[in-house]
């Protein structure tokens, strides 16, 4: 840990002699990944490096490394998921640890243990490295002060989901080159999403331009402090966006209950052909996922030459490669070699 | 895919020149294993061959070839299951696949997430195969559509549940040597089954005579187009069948309701030690499980030296790695050497 | 098996044989761990000696040996678990055994499979042992009079835990250097618990004294049976005691039910500073957890220098790799030097 700190101080001294190239960082700062918000661009830069070539070890005969073989990765899961934890499962796997899945049930939830206490066991049990997602926001934080190893935060409550900023980040940059200068507006239920909240820092850090786009009640109060314009008016904006980041409209936690109608939501902010007729050129369409077809986005929309949904779940596979690798496999490079 | 279609289209070509003997298949004609009516005899026979290599694979010392090491293989049930995924799940683990399980709880249907789209995610996360087991009868299908990777049906509805007919024709080959001339009755709920579609078609094809038994109400509609006899009197055909392959009454599912009482249908359709006395000699009895001890069965004839259930658990396991090794390995034949 | 009996013949006449000294026992007698109750001395000295050499293992830089390279271990959890469930996977994996976690839903209760068909499917599956926790005391035991294989309590309803047991002495051998001798006060709801139970066996055979302490309606009737002093007085006895062991007040299972209130357990019961401060020098907290922080236990006092909850947790992936490598490997020692 010293070292690494050390490494972080020199990193910082480079940057306050500005215009010389500062050397590129090889370790991230701290034991976890929690939130993008309180990540250097440095860091960032550094995932998305090391996420490139994790794509490299996904594109060979057998997708396979042995760069985490003496590890064991625990997911902790206290709200249903398969997409996220099918994608952390495997990038684990890929890199050659030894996953265990915990699907937390609400019938364990009345045992009434500490999350401190549930955490300190799997760490006693061997777990290098714990990736949880909680309902509630902070969980991870707490988590990752009570044991020694590294947490990742696979999402808590409203609050952050870095590693799918992640994989956003990564996708824009291998679609558009570069996420500086880029206009992109966040459209959705913005008072609610982890996703937008780990977008904002994601994008804004990286020298975007952030648009956060939705009707009043899904923009959240104390907007005012992140680095985003706020629009009502999605068609006012659509001509001068690079990228459209749709959220899921989450219909089954009754999210239609802020609006006067999911119809007029659709009317106003769904993605439709007609409405890519009016977007700028090369623009590009993104989701999270699920989609709800004919809600936030059109079907033909969603099949269509725009959306890189799939890129974003491929990529998710190889961020999180990343930050398992960076945060467990420290410098230890040549194990990409080996496989 | 074009190398395989020209195998196909050969096959076919020598069926016509008669009677000179055809060259083996070596591979399948389809990507995907949806259901035995679709499948040609030849396949169902290349399945059947190389489930008894994978039978000598499994009764090494160390049960395992590297066969699929560089293949990952998704689970994605939809309906609570433990012994059809475990079978799976050690079936591609025996193949050294990367496997992941996903039981997709009711809470994550109200995501209301398209199955194509959840399919076309676990393609970008990195599924070369997709075993699906889904309630709605063409799911598995709309699944293989959505996918370029190979999708595996283990049950869809009422509809069909190929590698259980797979294993069922294993086992009867195994203990009668040829399936061709066996006289086969299928007792029980037929209109319910999926397996009783899958053992209907393959049994027939590969030369059986099928005789479904049941009352009324268990026979489904459109029977007449199926390969089958239709007997509402066990006790009739009891003597003349080889095979007595018993459905489960599914009490759980409210399978009572369809008939007067479940005492009547014990009474005229049970399998008791006594009805065995009028059975043919050598007849074997087969079940696909999980048996209801006293309905369809009584505990001494499942305990007893006519069943051959855990035959058809064991040969399960070898059906699965002959299928998932024939759509995922294709004629890399080799590699069953190497462990 | 007959070569075991033998072993097992053999290590008896050497005790009648009085004082030379034994030659260590080297297997285990029976196929399978139901209970302490009936394991003799010189098995539970051999799994604890075995699982210092895991303890050593899992302390390498890759804690990995291939000893169960060619063996399948089905989890099946008919009880929620997390905890018990990931450290027998992680002892598993640990081993190089290919491991199957099967959660038994209450859905699949409904299809009224018994629990003997089930256990002989998982075997003919491929299954070498099964490790099975259960609401029902002595279902582990039909289980193991159903197969072939190991079969391993993971706990039975208030009967059994027996790995529990084994990880307890391990880490009061390690703490105190013997078990001989020891004073152990187990202090909680004796009745209702499997872990009081094993650990009543397992210390009284390793030559501890035993007593239980707790209010009268959590003191089993037939106490009397068991090698125990009894007392309702946790202050009276708690100057002489070396060991305090706390068992998990099981509020989510209305415990509190039995007695006038949760405080007055508390006021009586509870390890609060205060009394710590009363108790021998050298005395050491443990607990099977989860805990109840507040209840059975003072936040200050689990966090504390007493306790050694976590060497526990530690120590019971070490016992379950010594109990699977036992019975799954048998005397094939070499393994170990592998890796």
């Amino acid at each position: 840990m010293s070292y690494r700190k050390s490494r972080a101080g020199s990193e910082q001294t480079a940057k306050k002699g500005a215009p010389q190239k500062a050397i590129p960082l090889t370790s991230l700062h701290e034991k976890d990944l929690l939130t993008l918000e309180t990540l250097s661009v440095s860091e960032i830069e550094l995932i998305l490096r090391t996420a490139e070539s994790m794509k490299e070890v996904l594109s060979r005969p057998v997708p396979r490394v042995p760069a985490l073989l003496d590890k064991t990765v625990v997911l902790l899961f206290y709200e249903p998921s398969t997409r996220t934890r099918a994608s952390f499962e495997l990038a684990a796997k890929a890199l050659s640890a030894n996953v265990s899945s915990l699907q937390v049930a609400a019938s364990s939830f009345k045992k009434g243990e500490s999350l401190k206490d549930a955490a300190r066991t799997l760490e006693a049990i061997g777990a290098d490295a714990i990736v949880i997602r909680h309902d509630a926001a902070g969980a991870p934080e707490l988590v990752a002060k009570s044991v020694k190893g590294s947490v990742i935060n696979a999402g808590d409550g409203r609050h952050a989901h870095p590693t799918q900023g992640l994989l956003d980040l990564l996708t824009v940059r291998e679609r558009k080159g570069d996420i500086r200068g880029q206009k992109i507006a966040i459209v959705g239920d913005i008072a609610h999403s982890r996703v937008a909240r780990s977008n904002i820092w994601g994008f804004s850090k990286l020298g975007a331009e952030v648009i956060v786009v939705a009707p009043k009640p899904y923009i959240p109060m104390g907007i005012e402090s992140m680095p985003v314009r706020v629009s009502h008016n999605l068609d006012e904006i659509l001509p001068e966006v690079d990228v459209l980041y749709l959220l899921r409209i989450q219909l089954e936690r009754g999210a239609g209950d802020w609006l006067p109608s999911i119809e007029e939501y659709v009317r106003f902010y769904g993605i439709t052909t007609e409405r890519m007729g009016r977007a700028k050129k090369g623009v590009i369409v993104m989701h999270p996922g699920p989609i709800n077809r004919g809600v936030e986005i059109e079907s033909a929309v969603a099949d269509g030459p725009y959306t890189v949904i799939l890129d974003q779940v491929q990529n998710g596979v190889a961020v999180r490669m990343a930050t398992l690798y960076l945060l467990l496999g420290g410098e230890k490079n040549a194990t990409l070699e080996l496989n």
